[in-house]
């Protein structure tokens, strides 16, 4: 027979029997983050069938962040770009009362982030083409596609440097802040669900600069044709109507990935 | 309160809160399947460390085969190319009693089917860089490398084609074999498993054309530093001695996964 | 100093340096080849702005062909992709009298193949994303993107299969097609060219299948800062309007690089 | 006929047909670029064969750069990276007197810059597999691969950071630096050469930090089957022995290229 044995004190991720790690930590630190942001106003009625009855939608905003990550510690150092899209919801069980931005969707540029991200923390990520951001003066500019076909395009123009005082603020409130997700792992036979719950995955952050900007964004809907697991959702995110830019801003910093603190919501 | 429900009859995938597809078959057709595979005997006390106690090891031979799938109907015609490593297994539980190749790991060039075959079936599919395979004359030349790491290197030289009628006998044979995974899904917080048990993928394949080869493989163990999240399999099978070189063949054909009969071994 | 001597009998690449290759041919076989081809009919107002005053067009059609090249000889049995767009036009100079189709720009997904084509043969090929063609049914669907901005979509419906004898008799048409060029490469220092003149590059092929087809053809034109040395080119081709398809197919087969009957034009 | 013509007061790239630009300035600015760079000592008998008889040696010492280029301004703030290997020479003509180190090679991860490098300043630059370097705490890794196959592995540990004082002075140094190549475009019939001879490219750099590294480097040789193009070139560099680390460091800044001082050497 074989010999591998699961630990119960250790954590996995599959292939799982070439051994797994003793649970000590799970919080990551990423040294070095460029976090393109764009807010926008958009209609409660075109964000709810998209969000799961669990939890209220506090304002129909959409949080739209194009993020280069650098000097990744559990990636040895290594990079990766994300663009994820939240909205800002409340979660109230019969355990968790929790407030923060449920990750609608978020696209990656390599598998090794998503997969520990989807499995162990409900977080709904997905592959894409995404080269880092073009900054030219104090343009931004950023695309996402997948296979060869556009699907968002992202526009930053920078204005005025945020004091130092006001940073100082800045991460105070962002030591912690829930990010909610929705765990979602099919039955192997049939329909139906072998996990379907809410998680929360707490971020921190620490800000070292950060500029306001005026910010432009465009989704395009693919289909079927074009990206066959992903059309329906660009459909859906390119109907949110954009009512009006809310905020728009540049920050550089370090991301704290609190995983010690991820959990089930109930 | 967000307004998305879901339904008994679906079939989801993360992110689920943008829709899923009543569930009425998962079986899909892959219409030109490149199938390069070279088999070798290595010692059962290097693999045993590495298969689950469930499960029998039945032969120490070790399976690689590096696919080209072309025209996948659920991916609108697309192409990924894997790499599979597989070893030979029993399962006798309570109520199934199975016997096929157990999934080790398999690297994939794209996200998209990676996603549900480690999530709905625990096929343990990582990301890699991995090319077309070069065809010159009758040489294949083949790799697969993590960030620019190489960590396998594939040979195979063509022999003779197979002749007709060994071709209906194989076809006879592979019309549904039992493909062996291990579905592993973390809790959220802290060690140990939501989901952690034996499953199998069947597999069907029809193939058009046969050529017997001569195949070598080597593999290099990639550090910590080089590959986080994966040195430790390619150290693991850079590990086990290749004995001897027990067969080698290229297969060009369509094959047929059988998502139906897909379940989990009890 | 020094010891790396030009021989006169060789033929190089930058870097020259490590070593050429002592001239014997220059022909190179693509053992497998498919050729997805839309033709359509433009404004001749529209194409001559972009074609050298020392060619005439003979047609104002253009001819798009999305190529998946396989079994490359020169690259190791490799492959690539690339998008050409050509325009039928004769030279008539001092010396040459050619008729051929004008090779107005040409994206390829790999390096290597691009540098030869350019500095050798006058070839204007650039980088760009170029994904395997999807094949669905009797749908084919192909884009081209800059760094995750779409400029291009294609998509061929495939219908009946061209008799046996119709492809013996382009067979026939297609052992020797000039294909011409327009080498320029600039001067160091200030404006002007170091080199400025046609030429061609003749190219066989064998055509093993064919299918008619109908075609569809999008252009996008991109700005500068999506494609800062591209822009230009896809609002060119953007701009020429598609007033009629004149012919779609799809073929596989065998292209022959006669790089020996290459030559500058005179 | 066509009605495209060359205006002798402009500067074209193939295709240059889609028209070109007045001829203002070539030069241009990197905002961000990090250059991390290894210095090795080995034989003059290795490196001669490889450098053209019209320049001398000065040192037989090879610097590797791995350089991380942001905020490219006439890529419209885009990225790439490259690797560059050059030897200090000088270069005695009758017209010109030159000192600075000559391009034995440079590889890039994007085509767009490979392009004018090769054709109008003969630096010879070809294509590779180069992610960023991963960074994780004091010690940097680096490869580059030719499609799945590793030939370079750099690694640098930092030291202390260079004090400002230093800083002023390497930038008063490197305010320009010639850099060396030798621009070779074959004839299009036969062997032979249309251009061939030698180029300089002035750099200009402003390093705002820099740290003193210890460094590793290894060179693997390439197969013509792995690398039909560059088994060559890997080949040289890997059988140049590594006598003594001379240098290693890490510098954060910007680069001038001094494309209006670029010319041909006589």
């Amino acid at each position: 027979m074989g010999r591998f044995k699961f630990e119960d004190d250790h954590r996995y991720l599959m292939p799982a029997h070439f051994g797994g790690m003793k649970y000590v930590t799970t919080n990551t630190i990423y040294r070095d983050v460029t976090n393109l942001v764009v807010q926008y106003r958009t209609e409660r009625d075109a964000i709810e069938p998209f969000v799961p009855e669990a939890l209220e939608i506090t304002d129909p905003i959409l949080t739209v962040a194009f993020v280069m990550n650098r000097e990744v510690e559990w990636m040895a150092g290594g990079v990766y770009n994300l663009v994820a899209v939240n909205v800002p919801v409340r979660f109230d069980g019969k355990v968790d009362h929790v407030a923060g931005g449920f990750s609608l969707v978020v696209w990656e540029n390599k598998v090794t982030p998503i997969l520990p991200g989807r499995e162990a923390t409900g977080i709904p990520k997905l592959g894409a083409t995404i080269e880092d951001a073009r900054h030219l003066g104090r343009l931004w500019m950023a695309e996402a596609a997948y296979e060869g076909n556009t699907f968002l395009q992202l526009s930053l123009a920078e204005g005025d440097e945020v004091p130092a005082q006001a940073i100082e603020q800045m991460n105070r409130v962002s030591q912690e802040t829930d990010w909610l997700g929705w765990r979602y792992i099919p039955n192997v036979s049939g329909p139906g669900a072998a996990l379907n719950h809410a998680t929360t995955f707490p971020q921190g952050s620490r800000i070292r600069s950060a500029r306001a900007c005026t910010g432009t964004i465009e989704w395009k809907a693919l289909t079927w044709q074009q990206a066959p697991t992903q059309a329906h959702i660009t459909s859906a995110l390119a109907a949110m109507p954009v009512l009006e830019m809310t905020a728009a801003f540049v920050t550089r910093g370090e991301s704290i990935l609190l995983g010690d603190k991820a959990r089930e919501l109930r």
